[in-house]
C-alpha cells in the first residue's frame, strides 16, 4: 500500500526502529533516506542492505538510501529523529547546519535526557528551532514486529494538529495504524517512563516471581508514572492509551525488550555495569532511571517502584529486598495505592 | 506466617483456585474444609492428598479436611465461593439447606450468570439471602503460582467494610498481599469481562502475531470494559486497578491462563466445540462473551472486541477476519477510541 502523497523523508539513526521506519516509509512509497552517525557502519549497511547489529533478518529494499552525510537532511520535507536520548541533542548539533528552518521533525525515540530533564521533543526545540513544527510517534512498537508486518498500532502528538494529521497520513499503514491524541506531554512521558517499570519486570523475571507479580507491578508501576505525568501537565486518560499502558505491555512481557533484559539480568543477580558491557544496544531505562528520580523529586511525586530501581541500579541495593520492600507494606486500600 | 485470628473456613469447590485458597488459608492458622460436588473426586483428593486434576504437583496438607458432604458449611464462620458461575447457583441452593443465615460468604469465582446476567455476589444473594453479608475478592491471580508461593496481590470488596476488612485479615500474608476497594461493582466486572478480552488474546496468539498487537488488544479491551462497567456503576479508577488492568495482564500473558488457550486454539484454526471437548476445566470466558453482549445491549454500550469475538466462538466467523476489522478502521483519534 502506498501513501496518497510521497514526500522526501531523511530518517536519522541507524538502530532498529529507525531502520524499521525506514523501510515502512518506503514501502508506503515515499523516498527515504536512512542517516548513520558511523560512516564506517553506513558502509557495512549499504554493502549487505541488512542492519546485522540491530534489525537481523530484514532486507533494506533497493531504492532506500544510506548515507553518513547530514547534507541528505537539507532535501527532506520531513525528518525523523530516531536516535537514542542521550545521543540526540549531539545529533541535532550536527543536523543544525544542514536543518531547513521550518521542517518538521517527528522524535520516535524514547527517554528525558538527564541533567535538563527535556523530553525528547522539548530537545529538538531546544537545538533547532524554539517554536517549531515538532511531533512526536509513540506506543507499542517492537521494531522486529513492525519489519516484520506484525499488525501495530501507534499515536502521533503534536501541538500543531495539521502535523499530527500529516504524520499520521505519512505513516499510516494497513498494519501500521496510526492514532492522534493531542496530548503530547502525555505520548512522550509514556513511552519514556515506561521502561523503567520494564527494569522492575525483568527483575521480577530474574527472580522467577511469575505473572501474578509481574502483573501487579505493572499496575502499580503505571499508577506512578500517571502520577507524575498528570503532575507535569499531562492528560489522566492518556496513560490508559496505547502510549502508556500499551506500550508498558509490550516493554514487559516482550523478550526482545533491551529493558526488561536489563532488569532479568540483575534480577538473576549480575550487575549492571557487565550487563551493560554485553550490550549492542542503548537501554534507555537506565539513564531514565535518573531522570525520572529527579523530576519526582521536583514535582514532589511519589514513586516507589522508580525509587526501588534507582536503589537496585546504582546504590548497589538487592533486587530480592527492593521487591520485598513494594510488596511488604501495610494493608491499605487500594483507592489510595492508584491515586 | 499464622494469621491473629483463627477461623473456621469452608472452601465451596474443588477446582484450581478453590483448592489453591483452601491450602493459603490452612497455612495462615485457620481450620479449613475443602467441599467438592463430587464425592468420587473428594474421595480421590483424600486418597492422594493432591489435587491431581486441577492443581497438579502441590500436597494438600495434612490438617487440610476434605469432603463432599454440604453440612460442613454449617459450621463455619467464612464461607468462601470457588464454584465456576455456571455452577454457582445450583451449588448455592445445596448450601441454603445448610447455611446458618448471616454468615459471611467471598465469593472468588470470575464471571456473569448468562440468562439473569447477575455478577457472582448478585447470584449468591438472590440464593441465600438478600442483605447478607456478601464480599468479592479479585485481582490477578493464577491459582498454580499462588499455590507455589510466588508473590501475589489480590483486591477485597464489600458494601459492607468491616466484613472486607475481616476478609483481608483472614487471606493476608507476606506472598498474598490484599487490598480494599469499596467498589463491589467494578472489582467484580473487571474480572468477569477480562475473561473475554484473554479470548480475543489468545487469538492474536493463535495468529502468530506479536506483542505490539496485543498490547493494542489489551489497551482498547480495558477501555470497552471500563465503558460497560461504568455505564453499569463502577468506578473508572478500579479497572485501572489489580482487578482491571492487573488482572487483564496475567490472564493475557500467561501461558496457564485457560481462556487465552480457547482463543490461541481459535486462532490456529481449531473449532470451539473440539477445543473445549479437550479440556478438563472451565474457560469462564466463553459463556461470559454471551452475557457481556446481552449488558452491552441493555446498556447501550460500544464493545467492538466483544462483539467480534462473539461472532468468532458462536457465529462462525473467521479469527483473522475477526482481527482485521478490529485493526483496519478509519483513521481517527485515540481520544474518540478510549472514552
Amino acid at each position: 500500500m502506498t501513501s496518497s502523497v510521497e514526500r522526501t523523508i531523511t530518517v536519522l539513526g541507524d538502530g532498529g526502529w529507525g531502520t524499521a521506519l525506514a523501510i515502512l516509509l518506503h514501502h508506503r512509497g515515499h523516498q527515504v533516506a536512512l542517516w548513520s552517525a558511523f560512516p564506517d557502519y553506513a558502509a557495512v549497511l549499504k554493502a549487505k542492505r541488512e542492519n546485522v547489529k540491530f534489525l537481523p533478518g530484514v532486507c533494506l529494499p533497493p531504492g532506500l538510501e544510506v548515507t553518513a552525510d547530514m547534507a541528505v537532511a537539507a532535501g527532506a520535507e520531513l525528518l525523523v529523529a530516531a536516535v537514542p536520548t542521550p545521543y540526540l541533542r549531539s545529533v541535532l548539533q550536527k543536523l543544525a547546519r544542514s536543518y531547513a528552518f521550518g521542517t518538521p521533525i517527528v522524535n520516535v525515540a524514547k527517554g528525558i535526557e538527564v541533567g535538563t530533564r527535556l523530553r525528547g521533543s522539548e530537545v529538538v526545540r531546544d537545538v533547532l528551532d524554539s517554536r517549531g513544527p515538532v511531533a512526536v510517534l509513540s506506543g507499542p512498537s517492537h521494531a522486529q514486529e513492525v519489519a516484520h508486518g506484525l499488525p501495530t498500532t501507534v499515536v502521533v502528538s503534536s501541538a500543531d494538529p495539521a502535523l499530527a494529521k500529516m504524520v499520521q497520513q505519512t505513516f499510516m499503514g494497513d498494519r501500521f495504524r496510526v492514532y492522534t491524541n493531542p496530548d503530547v506531554i502525555g505520548v512522550e512521558l509514556g513511552g519514556a517512563l515506561k521502561n523503567v517499570i520494564a527494569i522492575a519486570a525483568g527483575i521480577c523475571d530474574g527472580l522467577g516471581f511469575g505473572s501474578n507479580s509481574k502483573a501487579a507491578l505493572i499496575t502499580r508501576g503505571l499508577a506512578e508514572i500517571a502520577r507524575l505525568g498528570v503532575a507535569m501537565g499531562a492528560k489522566r486518560e492518556t496513560f490508559a492509551g496505547l502510549t502508556g499502558l500499551g506500550d508498558l505491555f509490550t516493554t514487559c512481557v516482550s523478550p526482545l525488550g533491551r529493558n526488561r533484559y536489563v532488569g532479568e539480568q540483575i534480577g538473576k543477580g549480575r550487575k549492571l555495569r557487565d550487563v551493560l558491557a554485553t550490550m549492542e544496544q542503548v537501554a534507555e531505562g537506565v539513564l531514565t532511571t535518573k531522570a525520572v528520580c529527579a523530576l519526582a523529586d521536583q514535582h514532589h511525586v511519589d514513586m516507589p517502584i522508580t525509587r526501588q530501581i534507582h536503589q537496585v541500579l546504582f546504590e548497589d541495593k538487592n533486587a530480592l529486598e527492593a521487591v520485598a520492600e513494594l510488596m511488604v507494606r501495610a494493608p491499605k486500600s487500594e483507592v489510595e495505592e492508584l491515586q
